[in-house]
């Protein structure tokens, strides 16, 4: 892809998402190795392997293994909400925002999103947008959650409010599903063990292809119930593979040799934004995991303009709003990566608005 | 039904809806001469009629007759948007609320809302959320205002954010629609002309039942094409009737006879305002139109309490959450209705708690 | 509309179809005096009344009142099976033909269809079509008849395949929906009491507006619970109305005075299939009710030809398929107008190709 | 499984699918070498190798890559059709029966099938479902023809009615899209080249995962406007992957490798046939392919009792109907595994009944 090399340019920081990371030579061995089966007939031990580590780690009966997050969320979503039901979550969950439409074209699942000023997640917010029942308003069956909350920048829900939100569920009898994408950054970052956040929801989807660096797969847990209408529901989004185990055991390599080493992600994550904090763009402080987001409101800069100069340097990024540019932490981020990056940036950013707005549209990029 | 009429009072307000009005004896003798024909073969001369007069008092080329409002707004929208497309709106907006999930189990259609503190359109707030495609984010296909606003209580957006609205929607590609069940009640409370309204919207679907008296139908209006895409929405939503003049010309009556009259509901809103105003519970500026919404914040009452208790004394309204009390003027309701809800009203609110919270669940209410 | 008045024509038979029957002055008396309600608040004592008789005389427990037969078919339908769920239904059948896709588009629900030569439902191949769960094949959860069945000439389904038919539902768990938009015909045209045919479906939809002359108006039947979810989906469809009693009194009415006068139609379709037998083109003994059809095959007629060669002349008929004319006797067809038609008809069929293939294309026409 | 391993028997041939495959030791290799990329970004070198190679084979513009033939199968028709159009496809094919629902509950689309007895296309059959639109019926969008045709037995549709099929579609305005998923089979069957078939479809899936034997993995081909839409789709569907490279090295292996070889199935497939033709549960002359369908009629034989029998003596088998058992050759059945099938078949329904029936109920198997 022409902006992935760039003439003249000796490095690429690519920081544009934690997707981007390729497989190492040991997972590709132990793709190589797997033992595999029809998973259709449920034939696959590796495929059966990590369905049940995962759910147990989420201290879940069941799991179901996924092409990716995307159908994780589907099918644990429409595997608790009926045709014409309702599902709350904030207006910039990848949920609502990059998925297609599926809840309501696939599901028929109405929703209604809430906005924060923090990101993060207020109970008595929730509280007052569910409909029980009872009324002939359309009822609340789920409320989603994203951990971490990737457009906010990878901001980890504290988990008194997921407590709290748990109780307000608990007594409205509304479900709770977790699209934990980067669960695992939320669990590095904070020290909590991941079945605490695993208790507190019916349904989680996890990926494997993110911040733990396999190529493909999520993986998505809850009771032996939910996970068989899941499953149904998998075949139906052509999501049911064969001979699956090649791929699972790429995730299986992934959490056993890179779940722990995510502390490194964030670590640079921190450092990136602590460098750049001079230039006013950062906030520091909203830094939890493995995320910064710039702020270029009031730089002169544009999202698309600072991007497509950035790229011009070797530093890969993309604009998730006019104003707002995303850098991701990952695997194949290197320090010599992150040094290039934090030079080429406080270049830029400092030197203003001389080389900002060369273009007024947000590119067409992929997300997130 | 048990709610209408209680042993021993003498009078009922019913201030539930202006959903509630009888037809009238002139309306029922039009409906008993009309000319008809069959509907579905577009040869009923009083539906026509209808269709015609209220697309140009709207300025549309078009209109559409259907038996519900919800019918309205889901031909309308499902009309603008495809299957997977987005549409924006309040989170208390009738169009996502109260019309049982049709836009995403009918329509596939996803919905982001978002919530002002004032009930009104933000035009900010709105075009920070339109992803007008470009990206990988589900695309806007439309924004839907709600005049007047029913669950805030009847307010009346102001012309010039819809103004400004139309703006954002023509420079980002986005349509708009109007719920304009009681657009009637704007154009008589601000007295700006009907078209002025029409023109600022792709479609708008009215309410023939409500306000205006009418026993049943609405009307959608639009371009002619968007007409057509709707008429056969129409057909898959069963909305399709045949000798349909016989309530059209219920609708015609109305228009002539029940719009200019609307000015007395609000007189009689207002009136009721000023005079709760001193038990601290309604805000009198909030009341734009034909409706007054009690905040029962502070005062020991719950609204299912109030519902209760003024019913008990021939008062009829609705919780529409937990401390709010709606209520409704209109047709049928009489001075002497008012003095008397008046009486009741602030009796038990003077009153305080003592009477407060005999029951802790919102009853199931049809709304609004 | 230029198809139902000609120049010069003093008569016009409008055979195209039962629905175009306009209310009688008694019909619109007992509209304008019925007493009525707000029917979302379940308070319009007329609608209640028809809903009520009519479960009644089909052996349910509960009524439900819609604005049309496709509502009918379509609120049942959708409460007896979920999204991604089968049902199974003749290939011509209305349900799938002539609702816009309804059960699709709204529902998510699959259908797979059958062919039989002679339009009668056949319960071997029903049977051998049924997939009842238990394999990854999508599971079948309702089979749709249609009685009588429209396309295939108003014909009876004898009571006996109906019996087998039920028998197989027990047996495999597959509810029964009837679409009983001319239900009423196959009761008079065997004799075989409304209840015997009730008794067979779990759900059964009857119309108002097609043989009993009534201007708009189905009512769908089955036990407290469907119907109960049926409500919710009429909400969801748009079809919950007002004071709609202004129109259910009209199917009251109807029901007491347009129920046993059917019988006539059925005499004049028999007569008009007599006198059309010498031309070839009619199968008498497969005229059951109220309809006729014209098979035109190696007459050198299109169907789009001769429906437009006898409107000139004042018979009004529709094309079904490119060599298919149906005619349809009801209410307002009089003795004379039979005689013009049978006049007409004979005439331009003895006369041949002659006058035939004037259209090519089959006319848009509004069915059935 | 209990079913692919039994006590003390030395050899298990597994006729069940051609989906049981598992990757060889070479296509490991590739796998393990492929040059990789994040495919949402488009930045998967090896994916488009694939996507282009496949497109370029079947003479189509553009390709995409799935994790399934069911994903590939959804994409593409509801890239041809909108929701609440109509798709045509015979009563028995994948589309309708193995996708889990997906095309309705997806993609609001309606279905109408038909029955023939051959199990081969019939190009009359189809042209009278055809509802071309211009009345108010359902408008037909597409048909869906299964090449080879599965359940019927790994049929191959006749050219020449496909090249009659394609001059309906011309003339009707109606699409049509190959489920290939056994495509290769039909060219190496006939000899015909892959872009013939390719030319007579607006869109194709054909599958890497059965004959071929790859572990996972479908790709879809059209114009690249097509493509484009079913890429949204794919995305909606949550069937987008990231470092998809790795699995698309397998398909590249494959069709190297294991296209040329289908011609052994095909033998097998028939020296099995002629073996158990002696039985009278086979007509040879109906096996095309790669399978062989045994029609238990009059033998005493449920599908489900021989399927547990042979089972029981390692050769495995799935009942598709109650007296229907298919077997499938692939790559992993070698000349040991037939001639052990052909000893414990001919023995199994020499025997007769009194082996027959212990299950009366089909197993509950994954398909096909």
């Amino acid at each position: 892809m022409s902006t992935t090399r760039q003439a003249g340019i000796d490095i690429v920081a690519d920081l544009r998402s934690d997707t981007v990371t390729k497989p190492t030579r040991g997972m590709r061995t132990a793709m190589a190795r797997a033992d595999v089966g029809d998973d259709v007939y449920r034939e696959d031990p590796t495929v059966r392997d990590l369905e049940e580590r995962v759910a147990g780690m989420l201290g879940h009966e069941a799991g179901l293994f996924l092409p990716s997050g995307t159908m994780g969320n589907q099918v644990a979503v429409q595997a608790l909400v009926p045709r014409g039901g309702e599902v709350l979550c904030a207006a910039d969950a990848h949920f609502v925002t990059y998925e297609a439409g599926a809840a309501a074209a696939h599901g028929g699942i109405s929703t209604r999103t809430w906005t924060t000023d923090d990101g993060l997640i207020d109970v008595d917010t929730v509280a007052g947008m569910i409909h029980p029942g009872g009324s002939f308003a359309n009822r609340t069956f789920a409320v989603v959650v994203e951990q971490t909350a990737n457009l906010p920048g990878g901001l980890v829900h504290p988990l008194q409010r997921l407590i709290a939100l748990r109780e307000l569920a608990d007594s409205t009898g509304v479900a709770l599903h977790c699209d934990g994408a980067r669960l695992w950054h939320a669990h590095i970052a904070t020290g909590m063990p991941l079945h605490v956040y695993g208790g507190l929801f019916d349904t989680l989807s996890v990926c494997l292809s993110k911040g733990l660096g396999a190529p493909v797969g999520s993986v998505m847990v809850g009771s032996t119930r939910l996970v068989d209408e899941a499953r149904r529901l998998r075949q139906r989004a052509g999501g049911a593979m064969r001979q699956a185990g090649v791929i699972a055991a790429a995730g299986l390599h992934a959490l056993k040799h890179h779940l722990g080493r995510l502390g490194e992600d964030h670590r640079r994550a921190h450092d990136l934004a602590a460098a750049l904090a001079s230039t006013g763009v950062v906030q520091p402080d909203r830094v939890h995991s493995n995320m910064v987001v710039l702020d270029l409101e009031g730089t002169g800069w544009t999202a698309a303009g600072l991007v497509a100069a950035a790229a011009e340097q070797g530093v890969l990024s993309v604009a998730i709003a006019p104003r707002r540019v995303r850098l991701v932490t990952h695997l194949d981020v290197t320090e010599q990566h992150l040094r290039h990056a934090i030079h080429v940036l406080t270049g830029l950013l400092g030197r203003g608005t001389t080389e900002a707005d060369r273009s007024q549209r947000r590119p067409s990029q992929p997300m997130p």
